[in-house]
Order: structure tokens, then C-alpha cells, then sequence
């Protein structure tokens, strides 16, 4: 434990990541020094209309710039790594990742041009960083990519553990293991506050290993008796590692398609993170000339998105590839709460192409598992660090809470055990802890290339015009005369079709006139009363009429 | 068999219902006389923006209305009766369904109106109905309804069977069994063509009796100490009156709240068809002066419905009841492909509010089973009718294509398993079947009360609003001077927040400037290019500043 200080505290808070999927950030804070763990994005909510990404408000650490010593990543993940192109440009600090990870943010960064400017610090599972007072090292963890890992980080008050992602895999892939030993020594030695990873903490039981999925894949390959396309995360890389051994196996070429599957293939096999034999890839274009049960094609899209490889050839609109009658199309992955349509779809597409499809829940498919350590994993978790406090993180509220019940399984205090919202602070001072306020925290919505522009008014104003469309009426008067020079004329978008329509808009148009011309004799000739009484009666006599209620934009021109 | 013409033929086609989860409408046709079976709506896919519901094109009934000898209703269900205030006003023809479907049915029309103009028949499962040339009767299934049937339609060329919806319940929660032994009775005597339910034909194994749901509801009604709120399908009246038994079972009374529960709670137990002891319901307002573990509060909102009760009480908005910290919630349905995330806010907002939720698919939480037949009740089916034709309905091709899958592996010969799209025709001659043609079929949108009027380009200009909103631009130009007499002004909605993009939208107003200016110098003046060439520049210029796309409606005026 560092020296400490009786005035100063330790405080942890989430930027990101409690309360949500997505998005993860964790700050630790003792006295100066701020130590921020991951930089995530998260994927617009249905309401957020026209939002590209998501990432989180970090003002608090804008302000306290000159405090924040590193920003650890725990692992490559977009909801991990996807908010540095941004957080960069505000906050220009040493950035810490183990290989892989670092890989994957550096192709990110150069695309961002922020690679030149950005401190980026290479470590591994054995690593120990001095960060300020705070100290951190390191402990490997299994998950859906590999090179992820856990961090320790000793403070004056006390150790807090940050688990990153995990699940416990006794027979991974890549034959790296969590390193439960180090888990444990850290355990042992007392650890003060552990934040852990809560996504599947409302699933019973062990979480299957990875590479139950290599096994399901080779019997499928070898049943196959034409070309077998599998989609799964670009980045699951173990996953991809499982095609090509399956591929190996039956003695199948495989060639690879989708920008970000290219694109990993590419960073994870130059980093050695893949095992890919000379002579094993061929270009799309060579699919065609050969032999159909001696080509496998690697793929995005297993989540239906409409943009995606697979989706396009489900749509017979892939430029190199097509799906024939009887080949097999495995979709390697459970689709995310709102996906399910997108991947129904896909799989409708495909079937009508002919292919036997295999999809479903990794449960009833064989080909997907998760990433995430359900309870039993959970629990070991709790029971290897036996920490005094406890702060669920990285999911939605109900899984906090079933995480927080785990914990009082195993032992965990009731009253040590916190459940946050994002900005939240658990300050920490002679080892007793508590709530203590909170640091501004929300959401920056990313729209092209604007960086929060988009706020509340803009959302609703877009979700109004999704509902009902848009009216507008330009009308020119005459101040002096006091009468209407020109129109009105409606001009009507996403509110009904006009040819069909001409009747509704003839009327709307009499009311129109009728109400400028009743204000203007009664010598009415503001304009904000012209507009709000324009507005009023229009959108009465349109709800009447069809129980919608478009926007309205009076446009009044005086001459 | 009734007697047969050999120059006429038999048709059978879906308006609605195959390739979706929805619309159901199935038409079969002899001759000249038709019969409909169901008249549902869909809910509107997430590109149909504010469209409220979606019905089937009726267009080759409304055309060949003199032929429609009947619509029959297999039971109550929104995806079966849904469309009927829609449609009996394009086509007033008879209407058959049993007692509570009819209630249902009924209560719908007098909203409508149109109580007074249909003429509506009473039938039960056992009535035999001339329809024309075809002979109607009828069997009793199970499902989540009571008074669900399926009807066998004999016509000359020979019997075709309309399951309906259906599962196999053993154990059913009212004693009214699936009348499995008149089904082996018309597949005795020869069915033709089988039209089957395949909502769960990628289901393997038997859907566990509706009364399981029960036992496991008085378990949790028994072991909570303060008041339980169920949520469940409205219509579901088995699951109501299991919640009602217990109730009694363990002393507690009842209230009803959300309009559409109180709706069919109302229609089910005038009409019998559920069993509510004297004294056993109480007002929403006496929840609060009663002991907290002697209420039972059945509700709408299982899934995650924005205005309905439970997501009401959930967020603490609800007029007459608050939900309590310690109080049970049980949410007994599985949530609908894309209602996941709404069913999840609603969890989690319950459970911040100290509520135990008890939530998932009915596999894991015990509260739920589904109203479908699973893949062994599907082949039991088939097995019963043993058709020469089978066309799997009821589900998206991927269901679909493993019912017929199913029908092959019970030996229904390949080449007669015909997988339909809407509108497809499968005709049937001198006892051989074969795609036959198309009649017009799709979707129908209704938004508010215009039915029909929102069509592609309606949608796609929503679709862009939602986007990136809508930038008018209004300028006042003088034809002679050839200049800009007022403007350009430029007003946002949905694009970027005017106040914070200021720079941006003078830049905008340059660019505008600088584009009529110069066009007009070249003499360039008709209106139509002005604006392309105004909607041009602005696009261009906005794309690169911001990547987004917004709508740019160009208002020129000339004086």
C-alpha cells in the first residue's frame, strides 16, 4: 500500500458503463491523481434519432486535466476502446494497453489522425505502472478477445480491482489462461473496493468455453458438402482462429470479407495473434473457381446489420460473392437485444437463397458463446478477491442488482455493496466508504462530425418529423394594405402524399388564408401572432381531420 | 365432398400473414364463392415511421366483392380480428366466430361504428355453415384464448383445414380439450390441403401446459409478503382467471388496471368465460387502504408498453397506485422480438423502486408458456389431418420453411409442400396443386385516420427527417434587377441546435448568397434550377462541415 495521507481520499466513479451496455469508463481518484480505466462508445437508443455513436460527457476530466495520469484499456472492445478517437482530442494523456489492444486502438487513432499525438504505452499481465500515489498491475483474464486483461490499483486507501471483461475458460483457445494465481495472491493480500464485470450476472451457472464452438464448427464443415460461410465479431478473435483450424480441418481455403473482419484478420494475424498457414487465404474473387467443399468465407454481419458482408449476400447484392442453393451459413453469435429483426431477416433472406442456415441462441446452436462469466463465474471472482467493497459495474441496472445479490452470496456486506449510476461517487477515507455526490456524467451523442451538437431539442424535433412529417406554409402580406400578396402555399413533406391528398391541402389552405385575413382586419400583424395563430388553427383542423399533428413552419414574408 | 364442376377450380391464397408475424388473412375460393379466414393487423416494422398499424391489402376482395361469402374469425387475437373495423367497411359481408371471439370482435366495431351495418353469426364447434359451394365446420384447439378453432372447409375438389392458432394442452386451464378426435375424424376421411400455425415451428419438443404457469404463480403469490403485480397479455383470459385462482388460494383480492385488461376482463366474465367470486375484484383505489399482502394487481404492460399501466407504475407516473419497495412484480410473457429493451427499462425501473421482479423467458421464470404448438405438437397435427397439400402460414419464412420441413420429415411428399408468399396462388385442379399466379397483395398503412395515404415516398421522406432533419432556406428574389431583394433566411429543424452552430449556418447563408448570385449573373433564372442548384451547393458544403444529409427544402419567392 503507498503512503497515505489522513486528509485526502480515494473516490470511484463510472463516466460510463453502470446503468447501460456500453460506453464503459471508470475513474479511481486519490488526492491529484486520476486513473481512468477504458474509453468506450456505446450504439444510439431507439430514440436518438440519426445518432452515430454514443460517448460519455467527460467534462469532469477536461477540468481536471492536469490530475489525470493514464488511461488504462482493459481489452480491444468497441464499447471499451470506441470513445478514444474522441476522448482524445480533449483529454491528450498516456495511454496503456497490452498488445492486441493497442493494435486495434492505433488502427483507430490513424484513421482519427491522432496517432502522432497520442502517448501510447505498451504492457502486458506483468506490468507495474507508478501512476502518481497509484500503482497498478496487472492480471490476464479470459474473454472474447484475447489479450484482455484485469487491473489492480493500490492507493493510499487501499487496492481497487477493475476485473475488465472476463469469463473463466479452464481450456481456452490460445491456452492463455486467466491467471487465477495472481487473482488470488491479490485477493489475499486484501482488497479494498472490486469492480466487476455484470453482464450475464442474471445467468445461471458456468459459461461454456470457447472452444465447445471450434468443435460444433468442425462437424458442421465436414458435413458440409458445398461452401460454408460463418459470420461472428470481427474481433472475436479466438473465434477466428477456430474457423481457420476448422478449415485446416476439413481442408478447406478461406478467404475473408467485411471492412472490420478484414481489418482485424489483418492487425491480429501481423501481431501473431492468429495462426493462419501460408497458402490458407484466397481472395474473394477466387471463390467462384473453386471447389465448393473446399472454401470457407469468414464474414461481418452476424448481427443483421443492413450495411454488412453477409447481409448483402443474403441480399444477392455482394459484389464478389453469392449464396448458392445448399451451402451452409453459420451465424457464430446470439444477436444484442434489438437486433433479433435484423438477424431474422438475414436469415429469412438466406433460406429463400437456399442455404441451410444455422442461427439461434448459442445454446441451441453450438456455435456461439459468450464472453461473459455467468454466476458460478461471478462468484469465483467475489470469492478470489474477497473485497470489502463492492460496486457492480459494466451492465444495466437489473444486472447490477443480480450481481450485488451474488455478492451478498458469498459474503459481501449488504451495506458494502454499491450500486451506482453513471457520475456517482463512492469516496473512500480510512477505509470506511459511502456515497458522497456526484461528477457531471451523461451522454455525448456523435452525429457525422459533430461532437455533442446534437441535443434534446434537435432529438425532438427529428422525432416529431419521424412521426407526422413537416407543413410548410409560406405566405407573403402586404403591411400596408394589410391582405395577402402571394400563396399561402403548403409545401408538405412525410405528411401525407400530396396527389392523393389535394383536397385536405386545398382546405388547409382556406384556413390558412381565412385566419391571416380575421387577424389582419382586426389590425393583428405581429409576426410571432400571425405564426402562433397560423399554427394553431392549421394543426387543429389537420388533427381533426386525420389525428396526426405534422410540424407546422408558418414562413410569413411582408412587402 | 360437395359436387364439382371439372372446368372449376380450387384456389387457396394469403392477403396476410405468410412471411410475417401479423395480418393473418387466408382466402380460400371455388368458383364464385370465397371464404376468408381472419382479418388481423401487424405492428408497423421500425422503418414504418408513424404508422400506427398495418392491415392487408384487400384490393382482389373489394373487387370480387360479390363473391366473399363469409369471414370467419379462428379466434380473438389483434393479429387475427384487428383488421376487421378496416376492412368490413370496404367489404360488409357476414361474419362468424365463436361467443368470446365475437364479444371481442364486437366491442372493436362499436368503437368503430360499426356495430349497426355487420352482420355477425354466432357459431360454436359445432356448427356447420354453407358457404356457397363450400361446407364450413369446425374444431376446438387450445390456445391463449379460449374459443380458438380451427375450421375444415369442404369444397368440390375437396377438404381444405385451417388450423388456426393452436397447441396440444392436455391439462387445460378450463377443461375445454382440443377436440383431437374429431381431427382424427376429417384426417380420416381426407384432407386435401393442410394450412398450419408455425409461430414455433423452430421450437423443438412439447409447450408445457398453460396450467404450469399456474402452480408456479400461487408458489410466488404464497411466498410474497406484500402485494404482487402481475402483467400478461390482456387477452390471455386462462392466464387471468390462474391469477384469479390464485388469488382465492391465497386470500387475496383483485384489482384490474390498464384499459385493454379491464376491456376483456369485463367482455370474458359477462360472457362466462371466467370465473370472479363475488367480493373477489376491488377498486384501484382501495389497493392502498388494504393490507399489502392481501392485493393482487393485474395489469397490461408485459411488454414494456410506453403508455401502459405497469411502465406507468414503474416510473412512478401511475394516477392510483405506487409500487412499493418489497412489493412483487411479475411480468408473465416473453418479450416480442424488439420489445426486449422496452421490457428491460421497465425491470430495471421497478427494481429501483425496491420491487422483486420476476421476468425472462417463460423457460427460466416459470410465468409464461407460449400459445403455440411447439415442432412434436406441429408434427401431431400433420400427423392427425395426413394432407396431401400442406402449406405452412402463420410465421416468417424461416418458420415457415421448417414446418415444412416438419410436414416432410411425417411423410408429406416434398413437391406438395408449397412455402407461399402473400398474394401467391396455390391452385388446385382435378386433384393436383401448383403455384399459380399472384392477386395483388401488401401492406396497407394506417397512420391516424388515414388508411392508405402513407406510402414509399411518405416513409423515405420521414426516414431522412429523422435523420438529419430539414433546413428551409426562404429568399426573396427580384426577377428584373436579377437580385436578392430579402434573405436567404435560413430556418433548422432537426439539423443542429441554431444557437450553438451559429457560424456554421451564416457560412450556409454565404454559401445560398453566392450560388443565386451567381446564377442570376449568368442569367440563369427559371425556378426549377435555382433550386437544384441552391439544394446542390448547401448539400455539398453542409456534407463536408458536418457529414450529415440534412433535408434542404429551397422556398424561392419572385417579385
Amino acid at each position: 500500500m503507498s503512503k497515505k495521507n489522513n486528509i485526502d481520499k480515494l473516490s470511484i466513479f463510472a463516466l460510463g458503463g453502470v446503468g447501460e451496455i456500453g460506453k464503459n469508463m471508470y475513474c479511481i481518484q486519490y488526492a491529484n491523481d486520476i486513473v481512468v480505466v477504458d474509453a468506450g462508445l456505446k450504439f444510439p437508443e431507439e430514440d436518438m434519432l440519426g445518432v452515430d455513436i454514443v460517448i460519455p460527457d467527460i467534462s469532469y476530466l477536461t477540468e481536471n486535466k492536469d490530475k489525470v495520469r493514464a488511461i488504462i484499456i482493459t481489452h480491444g472492445h468497441e464499447d471499451h476502446i470506441g470513445g478514444l478517437p474522441y476522448v482524445l482530442k480533449f483529454l491528450n494523456v498516456p495511454l496503456y494497453a497490452t498488445k492486441l489492444t493497442l493494435g486495434l486502438i492505433e488502427s483507430k487513432l490513424k484513421e482519427a489522425n491522432l496517432l502522432g499525438e497520442t502517448k501510447r504505452i505498451l504492457i502486458n499481465a506483468d506490468s507495474e505502472l507508478q501512476l502518481g500515489v497509484i500503482r497498478a498491475t496487472f492480471f490476464k483474464t479470459n474473454h472474447s478477445i484475447p489479450d484482455s486483461v484485469g487491473v489492480a490499483l493500490d492507493t493510499p486507501e487501499g487496492v481497487v480491482v477493475h476485473t475488465g471483461d472476463f469469463k473463466f475458460d479452464q481450456t481456452p483457445v490460445n491456452n492463455q489462461f486467466a491467471d487465477m494465481h495472481r487473482m488470488a495472491e491479490i485477493g489475499s493480500k486484501g482488497v479494498l473496493a472490486l469492480l466487476s464485470d455484470s453482464t450475464n450476472a442474471e445467468r445461471p451457472g458456468f459459461t461454456p468455453s470457447e472452444r465447445s464452438v471450434g468443435e460444433e464448427l468442425e462437424e458442421i464443415f465436414r458435413k458440409s458438402k458445398q461452401r460454408v460461410v460463418v459470420a461472428t465479431f470481427a474481433s472475436n478473435v479466438h473465434r477466428v482462429q477456430q474457423v481457420i483450424d476448422a478449415a485446416i480441418a476439413t481442408n478447406r481455403k478461406m478467404t475473408v470479407i467485411g471492412r472490420s473482419m478484414v481489418n482485424v484478420v489483418n492487425i491480429a494475424s501481423e501481431l501473431g495473434y492468429l495462426n493462419i498457414p501460408d497458402g490458407m487465404l484466397i481472395e474473394p474473387e477466387e471463390v467462384n473457381k473453386m471447389s465448393a467443399d473446399r472454401v470457407v468465407i469468414l464474414s461481418t454481419g452476424s448481427q443483421g446489420e443492413p450495411m454488412s458482408a453477409l447481409t448483402r449476400m443474403a441480399r444477392s447484392t455482394h459484389r464478389k460473392i453469392d449464396i448458392l442453393p445448399g451451402d451452409t451459413v453459420i451465424i457464430a453469435a446470439t444477436p444484442i437485444p434489438g437486433n433479433e429483426k435484423y438477424v431474422g431477416r438475414t436469415v429469412d433472406e438466406l433460406m429463400r437463397l437456399g442455404a441451410n442456415v444455422i442461427y439461434g441462441p448459442g445454446s441451441v446452436s453450438g456455435v456461439h458463446v459468450s464472453g461473459h462469466g455467468s454466476q458460478e463465474e461471478l462468484k469465483l471472482m467475489l470469492t478470489l478477491m474477497q473485497p470489502k467493497y463492492f460496486i457492480p459495474i459494466h451492465g444495466e441496472y437489473r444486472m447490477l442488482r443480480h450481481h450485488g445479490m451474488l455478492a451478498e452470496s458469498i459474503g459481501v456486506e449488504k451495506e458494502n455493496i454499491f450500486l451506482v449510476d453513471n457520475g456517482d461517487i463512492v469516496e473512500i477515507q480510512n477505509g470506511s466508504a459511502r456515497k458522497s455526490g456526484k461528477v457531471q456524467a451523461g451522454n455525448v451523442l456523435i452525429d457525422g462530425l459533430g461532437v455533442g451538437d446534437v441535443g434534446n431539442i434537435v432529438l425532438r424535433d427529428r422525432k416529431l418529423l419521424s412521426q407526422d412529417g413537416i407543413l410548410v406554409v409560406v405566405v407573403t402580406l402586404s403591411k400596408q394594405e394589410g391582405n395577402i400578396l402571394s400563396g399561402p402555399d403548403i409545401i408538405s413533406r412525410g405528411f401525407v402524399y400530396v396527389r392523393e391528398s389535394e383536397g385536405l391541402l386545398d382546405e388547409a389552405n382556406k384556413i390558412v388564408t381565412n385566419t391571416l385575413n380575421r387577424l389582419m382586419s382586426d389590425n393583428v400583424n405581429e409576426w410571432a401572432s400571425l405564426k402562433t395563430h397560423v399554427k394553431e388553427a392549421l394543426g387543429r383542423f389537420l388533427y381533426e381531420q386525420t389525428r396526426r399533428r405534422p410540424m407546422i413552419l408558418p414562413i410569413i414574408m411582408e412587402v
